[in-house]
Formats: C-alpha cells, structure tokens, sequence
C-alpha cells in the first residue's frame, strides 16, 4: 500500500510509491563527466573575462591573476543588482519592487576538470568558508535580507558552465519557501519548545533506517518525506540556526561528510546531476532557538513532472529508507 | 534594472531579469514529435493490455472495445488506490497516512499520432467534459478532499507514453500549493470582499499589455509574476470556484481558447513539451467567493534549476509582456 507522508516542517505532503519501488539501475541519467573546453572564463588565466573578483583564497599573487585555489565574482549577467535604491510601487492590484541584490558565482577549484567529489578535503572546506565570509560581507548591506547559497552541478541541473562552480543570490525579501519552513519550525517550537530540527536529528539517529553517515558534529540522513529520489539532508547535530554561525570544527566536519556523500552518490547513482541548497535563517536576524540550518542535496533522477510546481504534491519511486540504505552500503573510494 | 515581482495570489516573489530578456528562439529545446511506436497500449485495438475502461465516450460497441473516440482507465502503476480505509499514523514526530485516493488516464484520443493542438475543438471540449464527469463520480467518495487533473505533454515535460493523455489524481488531502493559494485569495477577499482572480481579469483586460487571447467567457493572459518563460493562464471570465461547476457555453469557448492558445504556442516555441494543470477548489466544499478555478500552461523551455524547489524563488529570463506579444501576434493556423 503506497504511504502518503507529511513533512513535519512544512506541512507537505508526499507520495511514497512503496510497492513500485525504484532502485537506483531503474533510473535513466546522464553522468557528469567534465570534458574540458577550449576556452572556459572560470579557468586560471582567463581572470580578465570575469568581472573582478569579491573575494579569492590565494597564495601570493594580484587580485584577478593566477594563483588562487578559489575565487569569488559578480555573475557576468546579474539576475540583481546592488546599485540602485529599492523602490517598491504598485500597479494596480500587484506588487514590485526594483531587483536589488547581489549576484555571485564561487568557482571553486582552478582545475577544470574536478568535481567536488573529486577535489580535496580542504577545499570543500574552504568553500563553506567562502559561503560563510561572502555572508557575512553582505549581511552588512540592511537592505538584504536573505542569502541563497546553491549548486547546480551538471547541465541536466541547470549548470550552463561546465566549470564547477556555486552561487550566492542575496534577496532584498525573504522567500516564500523559507519563510514557510521557518513558520512551520517556529509553530514546533511554540508547542513544544524544542527545536523540530533537532528532534528529528534525534528520531532519526536512534532509528537508523535513514541515516547516512555520521561524523561527531553533523549527520546526513534520508528525509521522512523526501520530494524527490535519493533526497539527502545533512544537518549539524547541534543547535545552530544560521550557517554562518558554524565554527572550524563544524564545516571541517561537515566537508569531511557532504564530500563522502557525493562520492556515495557517485557511485551509486553513476555520477549524477545534482542540485544544492543551504537551508538557513534570514541574515538581519539575530539567533532564534526554533530554525536549524541544513542542506539539501537533490540528485536530478527523474523527468520533472512539472505539475508538482502548481500542486505542492510530490510523487516518490524510492522509499527514503531503501534510498538511505543504498548509500550507506556505497564504499567512500 | 530587473524587477521583483509579487505574485498577488501566493506572495512569491520572482524575479523579472527585463535586461536580459530571453526571445522564443533563446530557448534550446527539443520539438514534441509523435513518431509512433509499434505497441501503443493507449491505441485502439490494445484494449486488453489497460485496466478495464471508467468512462468512455464512444460511438456504440462493448466496454473495452475500439470505438471510442476519448478513454479513461485506471492508471496501470497507480500512485494511490480506491480500496482500503484511511488510516493515520504518527511515526515518532512524524505523520503518515494509508494512499487512499485514485489514478486515473484520460486517453485523449484513439489517434496515435495526434496532440491536442492538432485534435478536433470538440474532442478538446469532450476532454474537458470528461475531466468533469469524472470529479462528479469520483467526489462522491467522501474520503477523496481535492482532484488534480494535469498533463505532462513531451517527455522532457514527464510524459512516459507518447500517445496523447492527461491524467487524475484524487487525494485524501488539499495539497500545500492549493491550500496557499486558496488562503491567498481568502485574504485578499477578506479585505476587498472581492475575488483576486475576478479583479486580475479585469485589470489585465484593462491594461491589455498581458492578454493573449479572450473569448466571450474565456481570457488567456501572461501573468504579472510568471515563474516559467511563456507561462499562461487561462481563466474564465465569470467567477466560478469548481472547475466541475463549468457548462457547456464556458467549456465550448475554453475548448476553442486552449486549442488556439497550444497552437500559438506551437508556433512561437516550436511544438514545445509543456505542462498543463487545473487549478480548482476543494471537492467536498461548496461554492466560494474567494477562489477562482483557472488552467496553468506552462511550456518547459528552460533546464530547471532545482535550486527553485527548495526556495519558492524563480528567476524568468523572459518578461511576460514580451512572451504575450510574441504570443498576441503569433497566428492560429
């Protein structure tokens, strides 16, 4: 009998298919494999086709020259822009208000070929550093008031460089999406006064059907409800609400798990598309004791059945618990 | 400068990138050709090879016989099941239920080689007829709380057979995204005592900058907060909550409407893969005067950016009142 299962966070609702089942081999996918182009902008050398980079980590060297193991720039065709005032008008019955932001782009590694589950311990490291010093430069900017830290790795994802790389968007509002999550953890708490978060990292860890792996400072489990196939979340263990509080221990840990979890997704599912989304409070707002930062890391399996955008209703081939139970038997090599 | 827009309804935001407006030929994608296939078991003839037909519409003949010009059956793999009882569950801190609803095929047409923009205006008016008759038969369950009725058009749009059909889904639960948007236009009445889609509709008739096309009970606009290049909405004109409470004078003129909106879109977009899904109230509740029923039509012409899940935000590349132009002035033929 299929399972209809609630997210506890957001109150959705989604289909477990338990009785058609889908394993990994039953899912058609390209693998992301870096071919190398002949002239990528993200590439040492071709510093001067970026825009001038916000940040890099280099040894030695100028600033937009060779040298650098990762570097931070404005997206060449920003979807917003930080110049300007933020002008919210009317027009009619709707609403708008001019496309204040920032938009950025963290090329992660100069070698072109790499992936992240392919480069080093320490530069993922240095990429939640990254994530965490680009916050903390924009959050001094009042009109900003949510950061979007995300990944699309590989085209069938939305990648349109091949060149691994992330991005920043920093919204002048709070998403609706976020909102709803962080609504959904704060009616938890006022009922219970316990963060909803940290509950299920509990449930979750003293069940173990859907954990993943765990290290002394963060986990990764298989959600109760998962959208999607394979749908992984990786959580610190202890309470934190905003990613940009995580200190050496956390994000060396936290490197350490997400880096073992794409080369698990690597093997078990041939390397394939992937999106990533930090999952963290709004910047202007100081610690709250009921929303808890995480990410989420959504292999592309399936054709989108686009009416889950208009319905908020996911259907899902794999059980979480058949999904978490195949990567946890995935060797790290 | 790009805008940020309010979708009125929901409160999601999107951004509106004006300055790097996207036109139809932007858009990479493949063109949805039907090729035909040997063994279609939606094609006359392979009756046998489907669960036993629901509703046909056919010109004399036996049940499950060729004849038919439009077919409903249940879905072979259903994702939910009639039989059993609703049983709620809590898992820990988690809440489950039995899949108790339906899943159902609407089979368009006994033409392989068709698509709806292709069909007869009656076989479309037929389909929306059957889309009626099945939600007046199937809310007689009382368990069963909402209906979606929707269609995956290509298969980079979700379609796995070829041969033209939408498809049911009847849940136990009003999905998320329908409940948002049913609370939205519940505020917005609140405080106008007027319905949000009824003054959408006359604004946008008004202003004429997003209206595609209009019939005497019909109007297909861009909306002001698209998340999707060339995403349409078609809504009748006069407030109707149910979809189901349609007849015949609003079915013929939406038959006539949707047929020429595909075929504009076939023409600007190259035979686009496209998703179709009916936006309606709740079953078992009466009529309203908040909610407006409408059709969401959105062509999948960009990569999904998977990040747009996890978020609610969306980034369009293409201004609505430039995809209603180029839409305006495409013909019919």
């Amino acid at each position: 009998m299929p399972e209809l299962r609630k997210d506890p966070v957001t109150g959705r609702w989604v289909i477990i298919a338990t009785d058609r089942a889908k394993r990994p081999s039953d899912f058609v996918r390209e693998s992301v494999m870096p071919r190398g182009v002949p002239v990528c902008p993200f590439c040492p050398g071709q510093e001067q086709r970026t825009p001038p980079e916000v940040l890099a980590y280099r040894n030695g060297n100028a600033p937009n020259e060779p040298g650098w193991s990762l570097r931070v720039i404005p997206n060449k065709v920003p979807a917003l822009r930080v110049e300007g005032e933020i002008d919210r008008q009317g027009e009619g019955l709707y609403d708008k208000m001019t496309g204040i932001g920032a938009h950025e782009v963290i090329i992660e590694t100069p070698e072109h070929l790499s992936t992240l589950a392919t480069l080093h311990e320490k530069r993922i490291e240095d990429l939640f550093w990254a994530f965490r010093d680009r916050i903390l430069d924009l959050r001094k900017d009042r009109r900003l008031r949510y950061i979007l830290l995300f990944k699309n790795h590989g085209e069938a994802a939305g990648a349109s460089l091949e060149h691994t790389h992330s991005q920043l968007i920093a919204l002048p509002v709070v998403p609706k999406r976020v909102q709803e999550e962080i609504a959904g953890s704060r009616r938890y708490f006022d009922f219970k006064e316990r963060c909803i978060y940290c509950d299920i990292v509990r449930q979750e860890l003293e069940a173990g059907a859907r954990v993943i792996l765990e290290t002394d400072h963060c986990v990764a489990i298989a959600p109760y409800a998962p959208r999607f196939p394979f749908e992984t979340w990786i959580l610190p263990r202890a309470h934190q609400s905003h990613f940009e509080e995580a200190e050496a221990p956390t994000l060396q840990s936290l490197a350490w798990l997400f880096r073992a979890m794409l080369r698990k997704m690597d093997k078990v599912l041939e390397r394939p598309p992937y999106n990533l989304v930090i999952h963290t409070s709004p910047i202007q707002e100081g610690p709250n004791p009921h929303y808890h930062w995480h990410i989420e890391l959504i292999p592309k399996l399936t054709k989108v059945a686009g009416f889950e955008w208009g319905t908020g209703f996911y259907l899902n081939p794999t059980p979480p618990e058949e999904a978490a139970q195949f990567l946890r038997e995935a060797g790290l090599s």
